[in-house]
C-alpha cells in the first residue's frame, strides 16, 4: 500500500491532522495500536482554546462541539478562602475557551473520518517508521500475524509520549529535557452539577484543587495527591471530603456529591524532545512534549503543531515548496516551549510543593496577590490560558 | 535627653525618616556607629522610582537631585546578541526612574540636616534599643567612654541587615525568610562614559552582566561571578575582557574602558524579617529585608517603609490616633513582599545558575522569548520595575 502521509496514533491530533489533509485531498492512513471502542473510551482533557476550535470548524467537524461546548468566560482563583475571578473575556480582548471534552471530539473526528471513507487501521501491533532519513519512507505493522508495509511521502508521529516514533529516531539525534513534579492529580468524574459554571484553580494549604466539567450534569474534579498514593484508599466519601476542605467555604457548602464513575492518579511530568523533525518524520503533540494538566495546555499545543504540519504539507503539495516543512519543527517549538513555561509556572502558582522553603512558600503567596491586584499580570495569564496566536 | 522619634542608623531611610519628621515638627535624634566621613563614603545604587524621588521633594532635598539626576524612560535586555528595549515610561503610561547615586542622595540629606541644625550622633558605640515593649523606650549608647540613655516615645530602628535593632528582638517574636543565591556580583566604578544612555541587563551564557551608570562621566558595570572569586584575581584588564564577552557585539566595540577606582564583590540574597514592628520599636529599610540588586528595589523599599512609618507618626501626633502605626508592618510588608518577589523573578530570569537543570535553562530562555513578545508581560516588568503604588 502506497499513501502520501502515514500517520501513526488515531488520538486527536492523528486524527485532526488526517481530516485536515484528507479534505484537502492529500490521502493518508492512520495506524493504531489500540482498538477503536479503547480509544473512544479514553477519559482525556478538555478546555479548547480559540486556535483548537478553529481547526475542528476548517476540517469540517465543529458541529456537535458548537452545540455542546460550554464557552467559558473566565475562571477563578480561590485562595486565602476567598474566590478571585479571572475575566479572560474582558481581559484579551473578547477571547474565551470552550470546555468540551476529549473522548467526544475524538469521536466527533472518528465518526467523520468513518464517513468520509478514510483508512484508519486499529489493533497495529509493532507498528514502526523507516526509511525516514532518506527520500523513500515506510511504516511497517503486524496485524492477524502478517507483517505489512505502507510506503508514504511523510510519516506523522502522532502516537503519544509512549509511541513509537519518537523512540525510531536515535538518541544521538535527539535532546530531551524532563521536569517530575513531586506530586500527581487524583481525579473523579461524576453524574452530578459542577460547583461553580466556571473553572475554579484553588491553592491551599492541604494542596491544590480543580474543580471542572464536562458538562452541566457532569462535574470533572482533582485534588493534589503525593505521588505514592493509592487509589483504593480513596473512597468516594474520602475524595469529596478532601476536596470539600481545600475550597472557600461557599463552595464547599453549595457542593453536590455523589457516585464517582472514573476514579485515577496521574502524575504530573513536563517533557520536550528537540527537534521535532527527523527528514520525512515529524512529531506531533504528545510524542514530542508532555505538559502538567494545569493550564490545559496538552490538547491545544497537540492542535498547533497540527496547524505547522498541515500548513508545510499543504505547501509542499499544492506549491511545491518544502518552506513550511523545513519551518516546522522551529515554529512549533517556539509556541511549545512558552506554553511548557506558562504550564509550569501555573502548576508552581497553584501546587503546594512538600520540600519548598518558606521563602519559597512566601514567593508563592505573593505572587497570588500581586497577580490578583494587576491588570497586566492578569492579562499575561488570561493571554497564556486562551492561547497565544500560532 | 529626650526626643520624640529615637532613628538608629544614619542612611537613606533614617535620614529620610529623620528630615520628613522634622519638617513636621517632630523631634528627632539620629544615632550612627560609623562616622560621618564613612556614611558619605559608602557606595551604593542608584536607581530611584517616582515614589522615592517623591518623597525627597517631600522631604525638601530634591534640589540636586532633580539637577544631576538621569531620568530614564527605558532600559535593554540583551540576550541571544541583541538587544530588546523595555520602554518603561510607554508601558507604564508616562512613569520612568530617576538614576542618581545613593551617596548623592545620602549627602543631600545629611547637608540640609546640619542645615536645620537636626542632631546626628555619629560614632555611638553599642547602639541599643531597651523597653520598646512597654510606654517608655530609650535607646542607650557609648561615646568617649561614657555611656548614654534617650528616652524617647519611638524607636525606628533603620540601622540595616547588621544593624542591632533587629537584632534587640526576642527570638520568639519574629519570623525570617531567607534565600541566599549561588553567586555575586563583581562591581566596577570607573571615570569612563557609561556604553549606552540607559541601563543593560544581559543574559549569557557566561552569566549576568549590568551596564550602569552613576553620571554621563562615571559608569557602574557588574559581572556575575562565583561565590569563591578573589578580588584580586581580577585585574581590570581581565574585568573590561569578561564584560564585554557578555555583551551583544555592537556594545562590547562600543565600549569605552579605563582605570577602575572601586571594585568590589557582593553576595546576593534575598530575606525579610516578620513582622516590622514591636511595640515602640519599628524595623525600616534593609533592617527587616534585603533583596539582590537585580531589580534596583533596596533603596526604594526602605523609602515606602519611611512613607508608611512617617504616615502613622504623623496621624500620632497630628491626629493623636494610631491607626497608621498599627497598620505599618501589614502595609509594609505587603508591598515588600511584591517587591521581594519581582527581585527574586528578575534574578532567576537573567542569572545563570551553577546547578539549573536543562529543562529549567529553558524555561529561562523561553521566558525571556515571551516577555520580548507579549505586551502585558512587557507591563509587569515595567509597572513592578518603575515601582508599585504606595
Amino acid at each position: 500500500m502506497r499513501v502520501q502521509v502515514a500517520i501513526i496514533g488515531s488520538g486527536p491530533s492523528g486524527l485532526l491532522l488526517g481530516q485536515l489533509l484528507g479534505n484537502a485531498g492529500i490521502e493518508t492512513v492512520i495506524l493504531d495500536r489500540s482498538s477503536r471502542a479503547h480509544i473512544l473510551g479514553r477519559v482525556r482533557a478538555g478546555v479548547l482554546e480559540e486556535g483548537t476550535v478553529g481547526l475542528m470548524d476548517r476540517a469540517g467537524v465543529g458541529a456537535r462541539m458548537h452545540a455542546e461546548g460550554l464557552p467559558h468566560d473566565g475562571f477563578s482563583f480561590a485562595f486565602d478562602g476567598r474566590d478571585h475571578r479571572i475575566d479572560l473575556f474582558d481581559l484579551t480582548g473578547g477571547k474565551r475557551v470552550l470546555v468540551y471534552g476529549q473522548t467526544e471530539l475524538t469521536r466527533d473526528l472518528i465518526e467523520q473520518r468513518e464517513a468520509d471513507s478514510r483508512l484508519t487501521i486499529y489493533e497495529a501491533a509493532n507498528v514502526t517508521p523507516h526509511g525516514f532519513d532518506g527520500a523513500a519512507p515506510h511504516v511497517t505493522y503486524e496485524k492477524d500475524g502478517v507483517t505489512h508495509r505502507i510506503d508514504c511521502d511523510f510519516i506523522a508521529g502522532c502516537d503519544g509520549f509512549h509511541g513509537a516514533s519518537r523512540k525510531a529516531v536515535p538518541d544521538s539525534a535527539i535532546r530531551t529535557f524532563e521536569k517530575v513534579y513531586p506530586f500527581g492529580w487524583l481525579g473523579v468524574l461524576s453524574e452530578v452539577p459542577p460547583v461553580s459554571d466556571e473553572l475554579i484553580y484553588a491553592n491551599h494549604a492541604r494542596g491544590f484543587a480543580l474543580c471542572s466539567m464536562r458538562s452541566p450534569t457532569r462535574s470533572r474534579y482533582y485534588i493534589q495527591c503525593a505521588l505514592d498514593e493509592r487509589i483504593e484508599d480513596w473512597s468516594d466519601d474520602r475524595f469529596w471530603d478532601e476536596l470539600r476542605r481545600r475550597l472557600p467555604a461557599h463552595h464547599a457548602e453549595a457542593m453536590v456529591t455523589g457516585k464517582s464513575f472514573e476514579k485515577s492518579i496521574a502524575p504530573l511530568r513536563s517533557f520536550v524532545a528537540e527537534p521535532m523533525r527527523f527528514g520525512r518524520l515529524f512529531l506531533v503533540g504528545d510524542a514530542a512534549h508532555i505538559v502538567p494538566p494545569t493550564g490545559a495546555k496538552g490538547l491545544n499545543l497537540a492542535a498547533s503543531d497540527v496547524h505547522y504540519l498541515f500548513s508545510g504539507l499543504l505547501e509542499h503539495y499544492q506549491d511545491r515548496s518544502n518552506g513550511g516543512l523545513d519551518a516546522y519543527s522551529a515554529k512549533a517549538l517556539a509556541r511549545v516551549w512558552k506554553a511548557v513555561r506558562f504550564s509550569w509556572w501555573m502548576t508552581s502558582m497553584l501546587h503546594r510543593f512538600p520540600q519548598t522553603s518558606d521563602f519559597d512558600q512566601k514567593i508563592q503567596e505573593a505572587e497570588l496577590d500581586y497577580l490578583t491586584h494587576s491588570r497586566a499580570a492578569e492579562t499575561v495569564l488570561a493571554e497564556n490560558y486562551v492561547g497565544l496566536p500560532y
